[in-house]
């Protein structure tokens, strides 16, 4: 990781199935406009209830991708 | 979401296969006695352990419901 | 519960198919090792990207268990 | 406040006037159904956007109120 | 812990004596009403001066309690 | 809020009159250049002091928006 | 700000108007006192009710100062 | 509470009999330089072991008074 | 404390009794296996209710002791 | 600071003398692409160690810039 | 530690050499006016931007001192 | 990262330098007794003042480590 600089964006996935889905979609959706994802951190798990179910899982993480020079 | 008020209790729920359906449980068991559920918040995610495996995913949820006039 | 005392541990599972799964994988190398697990808690969900998808779900979380007297 | 117990419900309050009123609407509605309301605390302050510009402030609070024996 | 669901309420227990007394008196007030209480998680300790001598110590407390089917 | 994914960006606004106005001077500005805001979150609220008085508030928050595919 | 060492006091101002007004009368009383006043940070926002409405904002900040040498 | 000010002041007490008498020493201890003293708030919890056994309590606290004008 | 080295390890100590007894055992029985004990931090305090009265309190605590070299 | 909107971007800088060192590389790095740079807030520090030693320190640090109109 | 009680003080001090000094740089001043200044704990890192390099580092701090009798 | 499991232990190294310095003793130290040393975060920064002056650097750390299978 030597002298690389890394940036984190924050994004809320969503998906009807669970949370590990939700981080999924967020990802695939920002692997199309960035480059060099690395990582990412969950910073908070919420969702929408609809007739007494809950309706989607919506997951907030930080992206991590390395600054190219 | 105007002029109406809002209120979170807190519940929690568990299950022997995981997180988002220890989410689901909570929320199907609060809407047996609440009207009008909205969202939730995941707060803590704990289990217990029997026998070196997980026996129960339990999550700790915030859910909010609006306040009928 | 009495007069029992327990110690915690911190640990980091992972597991390409969920954070769930990372959570068993996890508890079942401590079990390894550790004796008297009771429960667990999660401290913080991260994972590792390759190729812009989700390579990894990595679980913190902290296990504890009964010290024998 | 002698040997009193209080009881603390969380609440989100809604106004498209500011972060004060959104309170003052919250506590308002509160005081239709709990008697001895005694004190609140902000807990978290937030909003809708519509059009490019804020539509609602939200705020969510902790209701503190006299149990009464 | 199979299946069930609880739910926490958030108290606040004062006392002359101390933090664990005013701890009690806030469960003892809680299970008047609640029943099948099961555990409890201290938040924040506060108290009030007068005379500039410690006149009561506040506990607030979340009290989980099980919910009957 | 199916299977969108939002972003959010972390804007100070500043104001002399007072929070909420610093607020609405960061969503105006935000809107400026990103599309699809949705909605806010406070994350911390400071200002300085000029001669003895407040001379400016100003509001950290978060704004989230929608990604369009 | 180069060599400057400063100070920082919490103070809970408080007000019948709303947050903002609360924020400023702790600032013009700190000024009566302290010199060089240069920034204030808020930590935490609550309030009175009295007859089911809101009776005062309190709101706690730290105020830096700049110490003379 | 009306206009009043208030200042805090953050204390460590120690005890060698527990955290509610390292409490009461704190504050004694400020009563007698401060006035006005009007509450506390537990910030922290910590303490010293001598030979295998808890020698002191220290519990960290602000502590509010209201400035006389 | 010059070059020396600490580690910390987080402890689970109860008590019928409360929350200053709870930290003696906890300390009592890490003495047992752990030598050159210095401090404690208390994380968490917690506890069990039972036929609607405390049972146990729990403080988890993290106790800190110097490696020798 | 008048009527100025800030944003705020999180970077990861990294270095193997140590962390003042890794929060100039970002600082530097970020300067390449972004202007009026004014403020920069440490919010994490870590790092990787390779045969026993520290191999680099990483911080993570939001990074405030004002917005041109 | 027995019976004493202490105060903490917050300040921040700064330095364009690094985080280290600009501890010291506080400490420094604070020991010109406060007597028996016993230890420090780092709150916050923080600083300036000039011409995209660091122009100083800021490091709020909490400093202990005992207080005589 | 695949399936391995990492433990954390949490450490508190000391110097009379700085902060970069007392984790390099902390994780020096660490690798006398333990293997495959992973990563450190950084808990908190404190230290010790004497005669007015920084005697000693203290940084609470957690270092993250593979367990062999």
């Amino acid at each position: 990781m030597s002298q690389h600089v890394y940036k984190k964006v924050e994004l809320v996935g969503s998906s009807t199935k669970g949370a590990d889905d939700a981080i999924r979609n967020a990802i695939k959706r920002a692997s199309a406009t960035l480059k060099h994802l690395d990582w990412f951190e969950v910073v908070e798990t919420r969702g929408h209830i609809q007739d007494g179910e809950v309706a989607h899982y919506q997951v907030t993480l930080r992206v991590g991708f390395r600054l190219v020079d």
